[in-house]
Formats: structure tokens, C-alpha cells, sequence
């Protein structure tokens, strides 16, 4: 890996999402050489990754280089790859690119879509959990439609106009909003030879409310925008198969779609070696107590999505989502400073600064501790939150234009196939 | 293609570049049925991708869907598809999804790099003539960054640090700029644990001046801006080989590189059935007579780099630039109009609008006429005109914020490994 040997200990971050960078932040200018490694050379704002796909945003605007957040930080390291194994006794991380020794190792892998155990659903569903599959599922669309075109079988082409959606979590909902808007405002004026009344969006899911995260008020609400804007919500239903053609679920509904999306759940991505079986709690995490040290070690900590951190308040540890991440990856941070020198470590604490989801234009649901809100102004709560956590002045002024230009033209004009999905299209690779 | 019959004759254009989507515009509101083939769903701006690769500009902000700008258009129909052959005796268009009668074709292929017959450059080289071309290329620079870390060999590094960039045309020297930027303002920020002063940007010529179709003084002015930039420019040297990692000469001069771009030619693109030789001129483009009608036919028209309308001011035929394509395609328009009304047609005649190149910040050379001038109103101008010339406001608006960005702060966040172009890094698929 060629990483310098120092006198300072050696901390090793894998992952450089919200949390992994909230704690690398807080380790700059501190006593420590620090080492992150990243399968991608940037960090991805996860919240925004369905407007890529609808083709609100384009990807670049929702993805910061990780060397520039770390770019005037000295003693730190950033390498981009892929770790394959760990081997605690060692203290070694084995990657792709060369082994690195730690003193202190911090897993941030975040989570990945959880298709439990189902391998069908996985091999012919779509995912949306990082830019590349945002890329393919908006490439996917366009090209639905392009295909739809082509044929006169009825059959066939409501095939390729119905979009079914598994999981109603905020991914769920908000994918499934952006094209009931797409249907609404762009597929008529782009596909005039369409009749594009026929296209279907189809929400699935297991429980009985959507968004159960927030408050019962938000959920109901989220349900009669989604509602009001022709989304079909399915409830107290689970799919079983897809084959790529005809979803079938428990109760004997079906669907025939071309394009089936699971949102339905995550885990915790694991790494070789520290998986054991004993570490994972519900949906792949790794039990940390509430310094964030993976139980059974002393100098490994786990943070964000892969910790699971039980407490009185979330007895099956905190949502995988970005702000416990965040909070979890400062914690740390200071921790590990403490650490080092040999001072006491604080306990993490969340705090709930509240939740919020879109579902559209002017259609937003917020939760904020008792003070619930739906509506416009949630709506413009939801842009100003989300445009103030994305990393980056140009990326927050980009997006703002496209958020800006798609109100007021009621548009979205990343609807481009950069690279096609479809793998039948061989022509398409340049 | 189920494309309806119409009692209008029907129009087949080949390809949403700057002469197909003028030659469009021209055609909307007419009695004829339009029928526009690319295998891209959006019309890109040519003239903005070394920004791409360079990390400038997202690459959804030069690209605009080409249904949007058809989408007012009655009697008009885009598909996505690859043409394969051309049936001039049946007037018919073979495609990937079918095939399509027309009573007018209209050539609009545009241009791809020319190789020249070398196989093994073509196999081993970076193009930059469309989207994902120019987004390999980015990927490739960046890791060529990320694998230089891992090596302790000088020799290995310094080949992975080493650009050579073949032909002098603005493509070129727009990106023999760029990169001698990002040496400068980027690199020792994001890699300071390399010594990128060992970067090296090799721009090799054939000739004996760049930007030999603009004037001396421009070429004089460009190739100072370079050198002193950090470019080293090879003159009378003809690349002979490459393979992934050596260039060879002619002259004997050798390169260690780990990227060789390939931006010494273009030529047209053909199609089956209507490449026969007598109708190529030099650099494989269709001869036309002044009505941009293909020699030999009637019915058959082409328009922009792909071809070839030989006249007194030029005898090999236009430049193969966006201002002859735009406007052949706008006076095609007319014509066919006047072809379908029986009114007579009026001969295309070239205004040369000027020619301008970017080398950096601040640094640009414009030729208007005898007006000729350099350095930073050049840039400005430069700029003015390409984001005049961008369709869609969305994307001048996000074009524009990059620029200031960029400038302002010395920087190009666009440096992003969204897809990865190397292929042993089989890990960074998703």
C-alpha cells in the first residue's frame, strides 16, 4: 500500500461515507497518521440517489472527491480499494492493492440492499444504494420506454410501463413519487406515439403504513400524496419471486414488469474475518458498545450503518441512516483522540434531530420531535436540509439550479442513457 | 419501428449531432414526417468534452435529451436505435429494432477518430469524440493517480504520470491544457504523498504548427500559452506505435506511458450500402453536391463531418466542425421543404464565423476574420460563445456555475471514478 511508517499510532477507516468522514474529520491535525480506504474515489450523498435515477440530478452533483475533504489534513492517507479480509490477530487488513497493519481499526461499510437470502429477487431486481446502480436503474427507465415503443403487444408494453416498487422506506416512497411526476409532467410531451395514461406505479410492502419510521400523521399523509398522485400502494403483501418477468407475492397478487426495484431493506456490509457470527446483530451489524468498540475487541470500532448499538431508546440499535452515522463517526473521532492520549472516552448519545421524506413537488412529510409538519413548507425544509448536508459549495449550487429550474419548468432534464442498462443493447458501448 | 404511415413523405435523418438536430428544428411544422435515428437518446456538445475528462463539467450538463427538443414537433419520431445497413434500391434503413422506408434519407453520422488503419493504437489508445469515451478517459487519468501511490519503481510511476497526447487540433490542446492545469492546481492537493512534479504532458504533432487551421499568430500565441504552461510539444513526429506501453516514432523518439490519447484524425461515419468507395472522399465522407445532395442519388442527402462538398474556398470539403454542420443542416432544412413544395433550391454557402481554442485560464485564441486576438478577453469570449451555443438553459446555468467555480477557486470537483475504465479493477462494478 506504501503508506510511510509513523510515530503516531496508525488508525484504519474503512469507507468513506457520512460516517467514516465525519470521523476522519474530526482525527486531522491530532497525533494520529490515519488511513481511509474507499471503493470509490468519492463520497456519495446517499439521500439524493433517487433524483439521479429519475433524472432530477445529475450523478456528479451528489458526489464529492474524498481527496479534497482530506486534502489539508496532514498525516493522512487515502487509498482507493477494495478491502477483502481482515485478520484481527494480526492487526492486518488485506486489500486488493497490498496488506495494511493497524493499530486501531474503524469498520464504516455502511449498508447494502439485504435481499434475504432471496438470490432471483437479486439477480433480476434493481437496487439504488450507490451512484453506479442509480445510473443503471435511470438508464433502465428511458429505456423501457424506448423499448415500449416497438411493440404492439399490449401484453408487453404495460410489461415495460409498470414499475413496481418493493419497500416504503423514504428510498421507496420518494422513488416512487418522482415518477408518478414523471408520468405526469415529461412522458406525454417525450413519447407523444405512448399512450402513457397506461403506466403503472405499483408500492409494495409487508407492513400496513408507509414511512414507519415517522409518525403515524407523516405516514398518512405521505400515503394520500402518493395516492393523489396515481401510486398504487399495496399493503400487508410480501413479494416471493421475480423472474424477471412476473412478480409473485404471498397472497397470490402478481404483477408483470419489466422493472421490479427493492427498497425493501438493508444490512450491514461485512468484511471476511470480522463477521463471525457472534458480531452480527439483526441485518448483518456489528455489536458495539456505546464507545463504539466491536464487542471483542479492543482496538476495532465499528460506526454508521455497520454498528449496531444497542440502547434503551433502540434496543436493535440506531436507524442506518445518515445522522446517527454522522453523530457515531464525531463520537469517535473524539474518542479515539482521548484515546491516544489517554484521557476517558465519552458514550455516544443520539440525538434525534428529527426525520423527513418528499414524496413531490410541494408534497414533503417532516417529523421533527412534536412538532409535525406535511406540505409545502415541510417540502422546503426537506430542500433546505438536504441542499445544507450535501458536501460542497458547487455541489450545493448545481443542485439548487436544477431544483430551481425543475419547479419552476416542472422538468428533469437528466434523463440521458449514458450508459445503456440493458445488456441486449451490445451496440451501445461507447 | 412502428412508425405510422402518413400521407406526408417521410424524412429519415441519421443522427442527433449539430447538423441533425438543426436540420430538425428547420423541418418542424412542415408537411413531411420526420423520423430521427441516433443510438444515444441525447445530443451531446462535442466541443465540452475534454472538460469532462478533465474533471471541469459533470457530463449530464453537455448532453440535452434529444425528445425534448423534438417534443413541440407534430409528425416528428425519435428512435433509439443503431442503424445497420443502408437498401438504396428499396429505400430502406435497416436497424437494430427494424427496419424503415424513407423518401428522403438524410446522412447526419457525424465523425469518429481516425486511426488510420493502426489496429494496434486503436486497440491501445483513449478517444474523446462522445460521452462515455470522455468519461473512461477521466476514470483513467484518476487512477493512473491511484496506482502511481502503490508503486515504489520510478520507472512504473513515472509511465502512469506520463500523458501523451497525439495531434493538434483544439481537442488536443484543449486537453494538453487542462491536464497542465491540474498538474499544477489539483494534483499536489490531492496527492501529497506523490511527487507530481514528475507529471509530464507530451503533445505530439505530425506538422509543424498547432492549430494549424486557425491563423499563425493563434498558433504562435497557443503553442507560447502551452509551453508555458508545462507542455512539451513535439513537432514533425508521427506516432508509428503503441502498445499500452511504449510509443514509438518515427524519428525514433520513445514515450513510456501508461495513456496515449488518440486526437490526430477523425473521419466520417459510414454505414453498409452506402459506403461504396467512389462516394468517399479523403477521410471516408460522403462527396455532395452544393445542395448537400450525395453524389449519385436524389434522394439521399449528408450533412456535416460526414460530408464532403468540395468547392472553390474548399477543396477537401468543409471543416469538420460544429458551424458547417449547424449550418448545412438549417439549409438542408430549407431545401427539403422547398423539394417537398416544388420550389426550387438554393445552394449552401459557407459563413466562417471565426475559430477559437481554450489552452487555460485566461488563455484562449480567437480568429474572427482579419480580427484576430489572444489571451484573456479571447477566454472570455470563448466562453460566451460555448455556452451559447449549449442548448437547454439548465445546462448553461450549471455550465456557468462550474466555470465560476472553477475559476474562483482554482478547482474541477468534477474528479470522480464513477464507473471505473480500468479493466483488472474487476471489483468496482456496482
Amino acid at each position: 500500500m506504501n503508506i510511510p511508517q509513523s510515530s503516531f499510532p496508525r488508525i484504519v477507516i474503512i469507507g468513506g461515507g457520512f460516517a467514516g468522514i465525519a470521523l476522519a474529520k474530526k482525527l486531522s491535525k491530532k497525533e494520529v497518521q490515519v488511513v481511509l480506504i474507499d471503493k470509490h474515489n468519492y463520497h456519495a450523498f446517499q439521500p439524493l440517489l433517487y433524483q439521479v435515477s429519475t433524472g432530477g440530478l445529475e450523478p456528479d452533483s451528489i458526489a464529492y472527491p474524498i481527496r479534497k475533504i482530506l486534502k489539508d489534513f496532514p498525516n493522512f492517507f487515502f487509498r482507493l480499494a477494495k478491502v477483502e479480509e481482515i485478520r484481527t490477530e494480526e492487526q492486518l487488513v488485506l486489500t486488493n492493492i497490498g496488506n495494511i497493519a493497524y493499530d486501531y481499526l474503524v469498520m464504516a461499510t455502511g449498508a447494502e440492499t439485504n435481499y434475504y437470502g432471496n438470490t432471483e429477487i437479486e439477480t433480476n431486481s434493481m437496487a439504488m444504494k450507490s451512484i453506479p446502480q442509480s445510473l443503471n436503474l435511470r438508464s433502465l427507465i428511458l429505456e423501457n420506454f424506448e423499448q415500449a415503443l416497438l411493440t404492439d403487444q399490449y401484453h408487453e408494453r404495460d410489461a415495460l410501463m409498470n414499475f413496481v416498487i418493493v419497500g416504503v422506506g423514504p428510498t421507496g416512497v420518494e422513488l416512487a413519487g418522482a415518477l408518478a411526476e414523471i408520468k405526469k409532467g415529461i412522458l406525454p410531451k417525450d413519447y407523444p406515439d405512448l399512450d402513457t395514461r397506461r403506466v403503472q406505479i405499483n408500492l409494495i410492502q409487508s407492513g400496513d403504513r408507509i414511512l414507519k419510521e415517522m409518525s403515524v400523521q407523516a405516514s398518512e399523509k405521505a400515503e394520500g400524496f402518493l395516492e393523489g398522485l396515481g401510486v398504487q400502494i399495496w399493503k400487508n403483501m410480501r413479494v416471493t419471486e421475480y423472474d424477471g418477468k412476473t412478480v409473485t407475492t404471498d397472497i397470490g397478487e402478481r404483477f408483470e414488469t419489466a422493472t421490479l426495484v427493492w427498497a425493501a431493506g438493508v444490512k450491514g456490509v461485512g468484511i471476511k474475518g470480522l463477521d463471525a457470527k457472534e458480531l452480527l446483530a439483526g441485518g448483518n451489524r456489528l455489536i458495539v458498545n456505546h464507545y463504539n468498540q466491536v464487542i471483542g475487541y479492543n482496538n476495532i470500532f465499528a460506526v454508521g450503518d455497520v454498528a449496531c448499538m444497542q440502547t434503551k431508546e433502540a434496543p436493535n440499535g440506531h436507524p442506518m441512516m445518515a445522522q446517527p452515522a454522522m453523530q457515531q463517526g464525531k463520537q469517535l473521532g473524539e474518542n479515539l483522540v482521548a484515546l491516544v492520549e489517554d484521557r476517558p472516552l465519552k458514550p455516544f448519545r443520539y440525538k434525534d434531530k428529527g426525520s423527513m421524506a418528499t414524496v413531490g413537488r410541494n408534497k414533503a412529510v417532516v417529523d421533527l420531535g412534536n412538532f409535525k409538519f406535511q406540505g409545502v413548507f415541510a417540502w422546503f425544509v426537506w430542500m433546505f436540509v438536504h441542499l445544507f448536508f450535501l458536501i460542497g459549495f458547487r455541489n450545493r449550487m448545481v443542485v439548487f439550479v436544477n431544483w430551481v429550474y425543475n419547479y419552476v419548468r416542472f422538468d428533469r432534464e437528466a434523463r440521458l442513457i449514458i450508459r445503456p442498462f440493458n445488456k441486449d443493447y451490445k451496440m451501445f458501448k461507447d
